[in-house]
């Protein structure tokens, strides 16, 4: 295992220390982990906060920052954080808006966030989980009942944060934060594994002339195993597989605050069609090169064309991350105008900045 | 092999349509190939123009846009553009103010971008060539007589790019490059080779536990292996490298006007000390995940600390590459007032974006 990394118990500590030392606009603490804003949160303002696994660097803490994340929880690597650190996080950041957890679904994230939530909601801080479960690989997968949350996380930390930022309150923002996981599709693959550093030994093994479609952030594995081919081929497949995607329906837990207990709500996911509108990401898992992404997105752009979809905003880059992985996720989330305006407003953090 | 590409005789091509697709502010001509902006440079402005052998992006071509480079020519992979391609681009995008070519100091760059200077300048368009030659790691070098052109390039592109938007004129332009360049030290290292589309195989072999110190960003030999080590101890090895490296005077040739020809000018690299400022990049090489760059920021930071050296400026992430090539490597760049000015100016290009 070649990585640049000291003693694998410190991974996490000294990752998150090399950001505060680079970005003075955020800063961590170690007991319990969490990164959050350098300056207190505006009184009223609902805080969004984020967390999951180590591992998919930028996300989340890179995402901490002026009209995107208040704060982010950081587990060990691929390993949930604990309620307790959310809870103690939520609490050092919050000023009277409310909190607003974004939850990639994963069991672990899941139980631990609902966690934090009601101890929130206990003390009278009131506390809405919002789920994203956009990866239309397999329907359920290791560590997860349901689909999988990826890259719409991504997207939807950006939007969120922002409406967060113009003064939307927590009822507003959960609404948006809903809206716009409703109309988010993934789907990533995989040239390697990755491998994590406390075993020292790749996730999975995978041949040298094949590749897994539909690999989860994880490298859990995907809908199949093909040869491997050329990216316009790969990028077809994957994009064949979002525009399939048939109207999704699953029922999601939120908290009411009537009964201060959680309910289900059912929530359904679109098919896209012609006429829609795109954000769209073109996401490497790590060790992909740019170059190859850029090859991606033209694919993904010319498929669309063909299809009347427009790509209205992108990013293409390695944003939600498998460590050391090769491969790439296409994210794509149909806009709308409350979606797009908050998409281009102001956002300044260390790995997403534009104004 | 595998890579997210079609043909190996399009990788270029692909990659420059997909950033045109992604990116609306730049557009690209594919015959000869070069990017710049979609927008037509105002009358009077100095146009700066790099360029080199694909394979390191983003640089040049995502370093195209507002506050930045004025175009890019991109040559195939690892193999420098043509004199004719670059003569073209230039005669295209200027518009009156002169044209500042940026070249890494890499024999064939150097001579092609000399031609096509020298053709411009023939034709009565102003032109002046700057070299970057910033790499303490050997002397001489494959393909480069002298010290190698690798991370200051980003760092200047940025803040001749801003100057130039600023209305400085062709000789305020070049004074500033050279300056940047003269204050200006990099090193790199790899953990792993990368492969050339066309070749197929890696560059050069690397055994499992054994690292390169010094390496170029072609996979050059640098100046030595070592058996791999933590990242604390790389880290150290690299910025000891930069910190020992004395006063380092060589001479560097330049248009002269009254001539009509070539001109050799000496120019020194004074060699850092204690209460210098620098603008600091940590640069992966192209399959470095982000958390690692951030462990490695982390010692850099406390190494500078140790020796009353501030990093008042800094980028971490994959900006100047090698393929997918695992590694990374540092540049410091002396600053003083003028330079922070120039580098904290709004820059709005695919791969570097702020206000």
């Amino acid at each position: 295992m070649k990585k640049l990394i000291n003693n694998i118990d410190d991974v996490i500590t000294e990752q998150m220390e090399g950001m505060a030392a680079a970005h003075k606009n955020i800063k961590i603490n170690l007991e319990p982990k969490y990164i959050c804003r350098s300056k207190e949160t505006k009184e009223g303002k609902v805080v969004v906060i984020s967390g999951g696994g180590s591992g998919h660097e930028p996300m989340h803490g890179g995402f901490v920052g002026l009209g995107m994340l208040d704060a982010a929880c950081p587990g060990e690597v691929f390993t949930s954080p604990t309620p307790d650190q959310m809870y103690e996080c939520a609490k050092k950041v919050e000023n009277g808006g409310g909190v607003l957890f974004l939850v990639k679904n994963y069991t672990g994230d899941v139980m631990n966030f609902e966690m934090a939530a009601e101890m929130l909601n206990a003390d009278g801080i009131k506390t809405q989980n919002i789920l994203i479960d956009d990866d239309v690989a397999v329907k359920d997968s290791l560590y997860t009942a349901g689909r999988r949350g990826v890259g719409t996380t991504v997207i939807m930390e950006k939007i969120v944060g922002a409406a967060a930022e113009a003064g939307y309150d927590l009822m507003q923002c959960a609404a948006l934060a809903k809206k716009v996981n409703s109309r988010g599709r993934s789907i990533g693959m995989a040239l390697t594994s990755c491998i994590v550093p406390a075993a020292g030994k790749p996730n999975f093994d995978i041949d040298e002339d094949e590749i897994e479609i539909g690999v989860g952030i994880h490298g859990e594995p995907g809908r199949k195993r093909i040869a491997h081919t050329n990216a316009d081929e790969i990028t077809t497949i994957l994009t064949d597989a979002i525009f399939e995607d048939e109207d999704y329906t699953r029922t999601l837990r939120e908290w009411d605050y009537t009964t201060n207990g959680w309910e289900e709500k059912e929530m359904t996911s679109k098919a896209f069609t012609a006429g829609d509108q795109m954000i769209a990401m073109v996401n490497g898992l790590g060790s992909t090169p740019l170059s190859e992404l850029y090859c991606v997105y033209r694919k993904l752009d010319e498929i669309c064309n063909s299809k009347s979809i427009e790509l209205s905003r992108n990013i293409v880059g390695s944003y939600i991350t498998a460590l050391d992985m090769q491969g790439f996720s296409i994210t794509l989330v149909r806009a709308d105008e409350e979606i797009l305006k908050f998409w281009d407003a102001l956002v300044d953090t260390p790995a997403l900045r534009w104004s």
